[in-house]
């Protein structure tokens, strides 16, 4: 799945986060207006707030959602790194987003404007519209996505304790030790908490 | 207005961003449960990055947003400090989502689940459903909104230079010194960056 081209196509208004000079996150709605094999791009005013901290920082993080309501979206988010391109793409973003010439109708009034790529980063693809829900990473500019979530180790004695509250029964007992369905599971933890034998080990 | 239960009732479903332990930031989908007078409340569970995060800084910035596309969308952000409230706090959330039911459905299933509240702090609505835009800010337990964005002071003289940049069309001539509408203003800072007189300052 083409998940940049998602984000830019299905959902394109996302939310995005950088940190404010005391450290503390800070949130905007920003327009995802084209992505290629080199990243996401998307465009701001020199004026803002939001370009000090992509300047100061060179990082942003984000989340889109497509779907109305929680039963039934997908989700995809995605960290890394950003670099200012400058005015010189701003004639394909206009093109390809007309509505921006609602918002800036003239020469004049797009001149603080400036084009910031995302090159270099990891996503993660999450869809709860499907039962059990499912989960996947993926990497912008680099050649592989951190291991994240939870697992079992070879302590695991196939008891099934932790069947009884994995809220997405996504652990597999046909082999010992038990695997978790890395694809399904919400990260609540349950199972390490309740394992007797301390097998299940979280990474990332 | 009241943006608290706006957020609640009408977006329900938002985009949160908290900061990890090298200080980047991180977001997440999340849904705002509830709300009164002491704040807004959701709930997550232990045994996501997520919990640690919010343990750790006690601090979030959310940003939600209404509507389907970007010309015709409001948005809300809040920003400000959290604290665990603890499972006490579950049945109610529980009670008036009952969607969550579906994704924890036992009480086993529900252990690593806990309450969390964001009790003082700002926030900002955004309208961009009307012409010219719309923004005002809010506080949450605390007396007053920081003031942000452009202000012209008195070195102006009425030339009007910046009112070939204004892309909202959001300054007001009949005074001088002239006056930015701050509930129309895009932030861009094209007025502060073509003034002769060098009378606009930036505020936040």
């Amino acid at each position: 799945m083409d998940y940049l081209h998602f984000i830019v196509k299905e959902i394109h208004t996302v939310i995005a986060a950088t940190t404010d000079d005391k450290g503390f996150p800070v949130t905007c709605a920003i327009d995802m207006m084209d992505a290629d094999e080199s990243g996401l791009y998307f465009l701001t005013a020199k004026g803002k707030g939001f370009y000090d901290r992509l300047k100061r920082y060179g990082y942003i993080a984000l989340t889109g959602i497509k779907g109305e309501d929680t039963m039934s979206c997908a989700a995809v988010s995605v960290r890394g790194k950003v670099c200012e391109l400058g005015e010189a793409h701003l004639p394909r973003l206009f093109e390809k987003n007309p509505y921006m010439n609602e918002i800036y109708p003239t020469e004049e009034s797009r001149r603080a404007l400036t084009v910031f790529g995302l090159y270099e980063g990891s996503g993660e693809w999450f869809d709860l519209s499907i039962k059990p829900i499912e989960r996947a990473s993926f990497t912008i500019g680099q050649p592989e996505a951190k291991q994240e979530g939870y697992f079992i180790t070879n302590d695991c004695i196939g008891c099934r304790t932790c069947e009884t509250v994995c809220p997405q029964a996504c652990i597999d007992f046909t082999t010992t030790p038990a695997v978790i369905e890395q694809m399904h599971c919400l990260h609540c933890g349950n199972c390490k908490s309740v394992c007797p034998q301390n097998a299940v080990v979280r990474r990332g």
